[in-house]
């Protein structure tokens, strides 16, 4: 049960940006800036990022969804989310994106853990700057995120179809709230 | 050394969002809701959450540039932070303060680690729900920008007077990035 008194009918982040539009507003425009915009990283593999950082923090409801939108827009869908997620060095994706990945899982332990061999390792694998930048800060946010949807114990759905559906709407129309009437 | 060529000019991370405005708009947009707006919390006690967070975090830049914003704001200035990151339960802060750093210091662990018990403490403390759901979302919005700070390994300022002239400029004009010309 939510530890506030948040919509019931609204799943996980929603309840809780539904009951404060306020702060909603930058939370929706960073998710957007950082796993959509133009950016020579694809937008599956920039929700890879979200999701493996989501699983290694344990979010249940940021995992799933974050899992169903990389799926959605990666070739090999589900398969190579849940591998990349198991056992990132031995996943059918880039060594760039393994590189990055490692990068992530260091983030999630703390800032400081980022060690400049990882990064050397990210640039050698052809990483950008830009592109090690928006790891580190997708990975960070992802550490928000997760705490955020946990330490206010929103409602996590568990039919899986659920999140094929926000797959469906996010991929389509993006993180942005709609404008109020 | 910074692990991407940022200004050595800007401190912690004014210099990564120079290098990065697309995400600096939401980051900024974030901290002005979450510590300046309107809010039955004064600033100052804001300011200590994020400071708080900081230092169980360990990022310097972000421990320093928050405690120097919380003193300028709190009736106490210095000592007052101080003995709140140091020992908040013995520090001279009122009994829904103390109730509320106790949820951020689950918060930073992580997101389940705020228990049901935490929660009930802050209402007998007097916290509203909008209190509770800031105080989670400050904190977990503070294991990001810590995280975004130190993976990225920007530059620390070691004078002090450099927080101080910060926390002038925060407590003037706020965090909201200046229009482009």
């Amino acid at each position: 049960m939510p530890h506030i008194p948040v919509s019931e009918d609204l799943p996980g982040i929603r309840s809780l940006m539904a009951f404060r539009p306020e702060t909603a507003g930058p939370l929706c425009d960073l998710a957007e800036v950082l796993l959509r915009s133009a950016h020579s990283l694809s937008r599956g593999d920039r929700e890879l990022i979200a999701a493996f950082v989501s699983s290694r923090n344990e979010c249940d409801f940021c995992c799933q969804s974050h899992s169903a939108f990389a799926a959605k827009q990666l070739d090999g869908g589900r398969s190579v989310v849940s591998e990349a997620l198991r056992a990132p060095e031995a996943a059918p994706i880039s060594d760039k994106m393994k590189a990055l990945l490692s990068i992530a899982a260091q983030v999630q332990k703390s800032g400081k853990a980022v060690t400049p061999a990882s990064i050397d390792a990210a640039r050698a694998a052809g990483a950008t700057d830009l592109e090690i930048h928006d790891t580190v800060l997708i990975a960070a946010a992802f550490c928000m995120y997760n705490r955020y949807v946990d330490g206010l114990a929103a409602v996590t759905p568990t039919d899986p179809t659920l999140y094929d559906q926000m797959a469906e709407r996010i991929v389509a129309d993006g993180y942005r709230m709609p404008a109020a009437d």
